[in-house]
């Protein structure tokens, strides 16, 4: 297992983690000064400052990227709407591109207008077969363009309204039918707050091997945890067992970034930037 | 098919319901009154008013029980606590003989002291094997007094402070490995709010067959949901298919009550009684 203690060559800053504090120029300034290598763009936060200004500072910084959240949401209530949702998809991937990114992160979506609290159907097993067929579709536009395709499975208390991809088991059962051969255009992001209530997350992670891990998201769960969204804890300030997770990871052949993703409304989001950073590389090197 | 459109019959209501309303008393009167047949009583809720005033309560109304909530917390920091909370189940399982309870549902713990904020480990695999431990040495003391256990499996999202079991499949496979000839004293509370997202529930309703299936909890999950804990939904007011899956519990051959479970510190439990009662059953003769 690789040594994280004394460097951090192998991690990456989500960039929701600072959200409401800094642009995304902020940011790939913010991680270079601390010398963290990579990052890991918003799509909305890309778009706030345009492609290319985000696209030239993170060059400018000097960072890598470990994958870039994300396209996905592909459910809707009619095909007008299943159709805007791949063409936004196709964007994604486009944008994905340009910015060098080895994954685009897809959160599949769940039951149509539910996120706004009128769900247009009750159907889960529809919004499945959607999710399926709007991979598929994506996958053909993104493997000519050598973007590989990461499904990230959201816990099932998102199953509603952001993602009916609940499980590891359920994101890989959708890789090993869409992608039999496993040449690494789809995969999935495994990410601690999601996954590691799973009691086989071990076998999956192990399933899934080198080829389809394509991204590792780490944080952490509060007890008590007070909100459904914004309560993503500090790696430490929990009860994850996060090195013995990504030991799982490593021994199943993952050897990319540990990507920091801490959505916190009460508690990190209110700090300043440089205070964010730091703890992060503090807990890479303890904890992680 | 079950036709519930036109009476009560197969309608229990779980005593949490009305916890901040009623007494237990109360709450059997009151179930009594409106024409429903059947409760299922929390400990605290018996032990408040006492479990002979309760038994004489239930009994005088008429009433039979759907299940008694609850033993499990199986798991401790330490030898004493594990004991201690054995012994706790073993009196659990003498209330449940006295109130004449078809099963006595499981809540099986997690991850000791999460639950006020102070876990005393993050083994959450060390807690799943104190969990099974807890259910073989209960089994037991349960089989020869012909107490059935009804192990529930919790939403993932209280797999750190209530319950490590998690999803059916898991369930089961406890089941599979402590009472492998399935005679039916060991098997499963299928909780609509636990288990609706999963994609494996059909399939794991159709392993689990008549033997197993001890149970059926019934309410809804709201978009949003606002409380980890206490936003649980009346039935229709959420997004569950409910009637796709008790048809599910039915064609496995469950043929037992729908027992309504809602927790709602901001609306049901802010509203008179007899209007919870009546919705329960206007409820149930339209979407269960």
């Amino acid at each position: 297992m690789r040594d994280f203690s004394s460097g951090n060559a192998w991690l990456s800053i989500n960039t929701a983690t600072l959200r409401p504090k800094w642009t995304m120029p902020q940011i790939a300034d913010g991680c270079a000064r601390h010398g963290i290598p990579a990052i890991s763009p918003w799509r909305d936060q890309v778009a706030t400052c345009g492609l290319q200004v985000a696209s030239r500072a993170i060059r400018a910084a000097g960072l890598v990227l470990s994958g870039y959240c994300r396209g996905g949401m592909f459910p809707a209530a009619d095909q007008a709407g299943l159709a805007a949702a791949l063409e936004d998809n196709f964007r994604a991937v486009d944008e994905a591109c340009e910015l060098g990114s080895p994954c685009l992160v897809l959160v599949v979506g769940a039951l149509p207008g539910a996120l706004e609290g009128r769900a247009a159907h009750r159907d889960i097993g529809r919004s499945r077969t959607e999710v399926v067929d709007g991979i598929a579709a994506l996958l053909d536009y993104a493997r000519p363009r050598s973007m590989p395709l990461a499904i990230e499975p959201l816990h099932p208390m998102y199953a509603a309204d952001r993602a009916c991809v609940n499980t590891l088991e359920q994101a890989l059962d959708i890789c090993d039918a869409l992608d039999p051969a496993g040449g690494g255009a789809l995969g999935v992001a495994v990410d601690l707050y999601h996954t590691w209530w799973d009691p086989k997350l071990q076998a999956q992670i192990q399933r899934a091997g080198a080829r389809r891990l394509l991204a590792f998201h780490v944080c952490d769960w509060l007890t008590p945890t007070t909100d459904l969204l914004l309560d993503r804890g500090m790696m430490g300030d929990g009860v994850i067992e996060i090195r013995k997770v990504r030991g799982w990871m490593e021994a199943a052949g993952y050897a990319g970034h540990s990507e920091v993703e801490i959505f916190s409304a009460n508690n990190w989001w209110q700090r300043p930037g440089d205070e964010v950073l730091a703890t992060c590389i503090q807990r890479h090197r303890t904890v992680v």
